[in-house]
């Protein structure tokens, strides 16, 4: 009995990898947050969707094991890669009494990747993913890891840099940061990565803190080295005579 | 006139996004490391390979440069994804100076996702990419962020773990893990990601410090949530009630 955990990528179809497309393909049901399900709804003709709303993630995963269970084929997607701020160690943690399920997660394009290609290369070093949703990680927890990250001189993907609930989040995190890079450290972010309406802009660390993202957004914090080449944020290699 | 920067997934083909095939399918001239070019070689029928050796990274990224100002649509293609770890910020680097030049850097799946896919979900919150190559970064820069990540309580995937120049690096960055963390922090290593022979081993810290890895190994490391369920390397993203 099969299990998918698949990692859709940042938007449409075209995102995805053929893996995760072939995979998508042999299941009966597909288990999601019904607006990643519409991004590949042209894929999902005769397939039974499971959906929960975006805070019944356990029920959802529970639902999709008990279909797989029955001897459905059964994926939960994930937007961007499942593996990461994803669905992927929740399906595993709710079938692992269920070892006759056999659990395979396809990897996908996380916003890191994506996002860093829309403006450019921003991560091409050592970099750091951090998300600034405290509702699954205490706020301590993640000011720990902003402090960690810029003390290590790493680059940085923000994620969930705002939500409906928490305001000022994005602030608090620059003014931290602040704390050890300079106000001109070259930041980057990104609206609606791989979908249509993408757009990046680039900025500063100083200008970033007072900067009001939203909830399609994903931010890129420099390291010391990172630049502006061409209108596009970049993180140098380290190739010498370049 | 454009150039494309291509990531290529861990493997072969079918790791590609859609969206990467239809951009490689377009292009007159490919540039990239053999080894990367054979793994598609079905894709490239007809197309003109550029190939220098895997120390001429410059050179490669200048004559892709070249082609494409001379009215040929070009592609630079990485394994991985191109913005980690890869050509992306060089190709923009050695085409600063030419603005009739399109870039379209095309996002793929790096060896953090691929890799952890295969362990399980070892990534799943906020994670640090740190590569122990230092050919192109000082050691004592490597070693900082290892402190540092250890510090933030961030789990781990260290690219490069190994090379035919460098012994003990690998023993050396759990040492300072180990300064921090408790040997019996959760582990995995992956193999050949994505590509024929895949394969994985979930280990301590304490016990990777002994390990033989090769360049073909993707190193985990766990934060100290992480855990082993039914043979799989996973991070709790901390939901309540699992």
């Amino acid at each position: 009995m099969k299990l998918y955990v698949i990692g859709l990528g940042p938007g449409g179809e075209e995102q995805m990898t053929l893996r995760a497309a072939r995979a998508l393909e042999a299941c009966d049901c597909v288990a999601g947050y019904g607006l990643y399900l519409d991004l590949i709804k042209n894929l999902l003709d005769g397939k039974t969707r499971i959906e929960t709303g975006m805070t019944r993630e356990i029920d959802r995963c529970i639902a999709a094991r008990d279909a797989a269970l029955s001897g459905k084929t059964v994926a939960v997607v994930s937007s961007g890669d499942a593996g990461v701020y994803g669905m992927a160690s929740l399906v595993i943690e709710v079938c692992a009494d269920f070892p006759e399920l056999e659990i395979e997660v396809i990897p996908g394009v996380t916003a890191a990747c994506a996002g860093g290609a829309a403006l450019g290369s921003p991560l091409t070093c050592d970099f750091a993913a951090i998300s600034l949703s405290d509702l699954l990680t205490p706020w301590e927890v993640i000011e720990k890891r902003l402090r960690a990250a810029a003390a290590g001189d790493f680059c940085i993907a923000l994620y969930n840099p705002v939500s409906k609930k928490r305001a000022g989040h994005l602030q608090k995190a620059c003014d931290i940061l602040l704390a050890v890079q300079p106000p001109e450290t070259v930041c980057g972010t990104v609206r609606n990565i791989g979908r249509e309406g993408e757009s990046f802009t680039l900025t500063t660390l100083g200008a970033l803190r007072d900067t009001k993202a939203d909830m399609l957004t994903t931010v890129f914090i420099g390291n010391s080295r990172t630049k502006a080449v061409g209108g596009r944020m970049v993180t140098p290699r380290g190739y010498k005579g370049v």
